[in-house]
């Protein structure tokens, strides 16, 4: 199935969980990721505003990607999340969020990130940190063969 | 536009957001909320398993509506999150997710809430917990006028 | 160097830290502990009301605790913290605090505690969870030998 | 009671809580601090590194004076945690420890704060955030006379 170029991960199609909230992989590089994120309708809360929970996808993603670049196009890093936060700033009822994800230190398995949401004025609307455990192979900067995940 | 019975949350029908991720209201009453979740394809991530992201919705929504019941049907108390936390236990891949949110504590405009997502053969797979404000009107267990918010 | 039978840790020695706090171990077995703070003036900050450092360190300290009980007098188990919330809902003066800590779930290596802290009335001052990566040997129950880590 | 000056919260002597633990303030202006920590062996937990909640305390401080700082002498702004977490990169066992604590963003009444710990080596040891609410009148960066909150 075809995605359009910014919903590529690199050179992989995006998840469906990906497709399904809509946003798309800006930048991408050691330690650093950004995502943006077109506010839809279906992204609002009962008060109209963009739901808590959304931003919090946004920073998992954000910092998860941080965690995981990989340079080699056939290869792949994963981490599982442990924990996360969200400290909420501001609020969004339109237009582009943009987050930015960091890898902030940590060891050889555990590593911990930080994320930060912007509206499209750069408004900070939200901060989060979370901490990865990399899956069995992916410590390492060279990662694993794309597609062993899901072999069977 | 129609709903399920179990979309409504109280009398009120279901955001788009709660649409778009599927979950639905089981219980709801004063201090404490459950809600459901089918786990569908859509909420998987690129490893396979539900996102990270998803648990953080299911405890920030389950939290919210913990803080905020409102008894008269007339009526709606609404609150936001100012932070949420998640901390993850467990990993899941389909069956039913089932979020039991609590209000703990706090004062008369600010509270904390706590989550626990189980899946369906019991297992804990995520805690979390939040702090909410109240928006105007909404301390108190009455509440504001259900079209407030909207009313032009 | 002998202490109060309230301030071991099961069979051991309160660390330096411990003392220096002046928390007690009430209650520790399999899954919770409970400790407990006499609140005196250097705990409280500029404001006059005990310092939201205080409530993390309770908390960290009954979650780290309710996550390593092992049932042997020879051994002992020790985990390092990952990751450490806190939502606060009420603030103290004075008086006794009690913290209880509860292990609720996880991996083998890898696991989640909450722990609350209430004054001396019964209300509920704060609330937090912790992950935890037990220190090798120290997944098992029965830990390892309590010398161990001390060793030279 | 007389404090060596760089115990002095700008022109106030340190509380008995910063006097125990034995933080001092480096640094302070407009939405930023830095205090510094002489690792003492009653910082030490039972596995004779620094106790988790020790990075709590520096990182809610920290946050608590970024999000308070007021360039007039005779004048104070105080606030109260609402919520806090820590996210741990790495362990220390003596040296320095330097907290940069940094103002993010928020409203009039309720803000969010950052800080990052680091060893003597410049290494990240922990991160962390913070929401703040101001106490009556310490919302306005001039704050309010230095006396009020311990006036009878």
């Amino acid at each position: 199935m075809s995605a359009p170029d910014d919903m590529m991960i690199g050179p992989e199609p995006p998840s469906n969980f990906m497709r399904h909230i809509g946003y798309r992989m800006a930048e991408w590089r050691e330690g650093l990721s950004v995502i943006t994120l077109d506010i839809r309708p279906d992204h609002l809360n009962r008060s109209g505003v963009v739901h808590g929970g959304i931003f919090s996808i946004l920073i998992d993603t954000a910092c998860g990607f941080a965690a995981t670049y990989c340079a080699r196009p056939d290869r792949v890093r994963r981490a599982m999340s442990l924990s996360l936060t969200t400290s909420f700033t501001g609020q969004a009822t339109q237009g582009l969020l943009r987050t930015v994800g960091r890898l902030k230190g940590g060891g050889n398995r555990i590593v911990a990130c930080t994320a930060e949401v912007f509206d499209g004025q750069g408004q900070l609307l939200a901060i989060g940190e979370g901490v990865y455990r990399y899956r069995s192979g992916s410590e390492k900067p060279e990662g694993v063969p794309r597609e062993a995940p899901e072999a069977p």
